[in-house]
């Protein structure tokens, strides 16, 4: 910001610019929208991420970002906890939980093994899903990181582990997103789609 | 979000969501992210939005947002009083300062007159404009409000009320692309309206 732009202002566009796919001008608008707010709104979105950021912790079971010490999903009994879906992020949770369709329970990794990046298997939720396992009554463990170079060798790895445990460790399905097209889709996933095919 | 979420997070992501251009699916990846903050970077968050609501304030000169009464452009001694650049928001002078080229001052209007929105020339900070020039020692006013339909009537509705004071009106030249705002030019454009402005 030019120097003409009163501090506070520029440190408060700052703290946006740091913001996941806020640029410097994005964070230049939102900081001059936080002017416009009212005094009671400006306190309720401060109030918003301080409150967020120390009531909530990590579900003891699946690691899930949650308020008390269970999730609401590892506290619902009505769900199935021989399944597991092992995702990289909570909102991962989000996207699953939209479809209605899935009534396991799930593992948070927090992370994806990357060595590159410095992110080796210790640094990620492993351990605590071993633990899960470890304690029985698990029959299918599903690997549902993304379909990149880090989540198919994460997906990998922890199948590798498992195996020997006895339990049944299955993949998301890749192939054509419902409402997609041949012409759009990558070589990638139309080769998967393909490897994938079932009988009709 | 799903009813999966922790409601402090839902209610992040809602306060997120009310900034302009950021939709619910990006406010929550925001708030996510605030989730993996430090506490410090939290708290430095929300001391920021706290901290430039409280001390920012209006010029007493030109309603520019400022820390104290004067803002630094008001207080500069090497600015040129005679000439007023009048705009709509705050965020346009820093537009114009970054053209390292206008050495006159600024009036910021905090909108433009909309009949149709319920703002009527009262509703915007025309008063004070006028008082500056009841004042004396303005030879120039160059309306600088975006060329957008608002922005043109505002600009013709000023200076009507200015000319017959026996102050030369000058209009940004139309080097700036039509329906486009000012935020978003670059510096030659903004620099080129500036040096071909033509009385009105």
């Amino acid at each position: 910001m030019a120097n003409s732009t009163a501090l506070p202002l520029v440190l408060l566009a700052e703290q946006f610019a740091k913001l996941p796919g806020i640029g410097m001008k994005s964070a230049q608008r939102l900081a001059y929208h936080v002017m416009s707010m009212t005094d009671e709104e400006a306190q309720a979105f401060a109030d918003a991420i301080l409150n967020a950021h120390s009531t909530i912790k990590c579900c003891t079971e699946c690691q899930n970002l949650t308020e008390g010490d269970v999730c609401p999903i590892c506290g619902d009994d009505t769900r199935d906890k021989g399944t597991i879906c092992v995702v990289e992020t909570p909102k991962d949770i989000s996207a699953f939980e939209r479809t209605n369709e899935y009534k396991g329970v799930y593992h948070v990794l927090h992370g994806l093994i990357s060595p590159l990046d410095g992110v080796t298997p210790d640094k990620i939720r492993l351990k605590e899903l071993l633990a899960r396992i470890g304690n029985g009554g698990v029959e299918e463990v599903i690997m549902a990181t993304n379909p990149t170079v880090e989540g198919e060798a994460t997906a990998m790895y922890i199948s590798k582990l498992l195996k020997p445990l006895g339990v049944k460790v299955t993949r998301l399905a890749f192939g054509l997103p419902i409402g997609g097209t041949l012409e759009y889709a990558d070589e990638v996933t139309l080769f998967k789609a393909l490897e994938n095919r079932n009988e009709i």
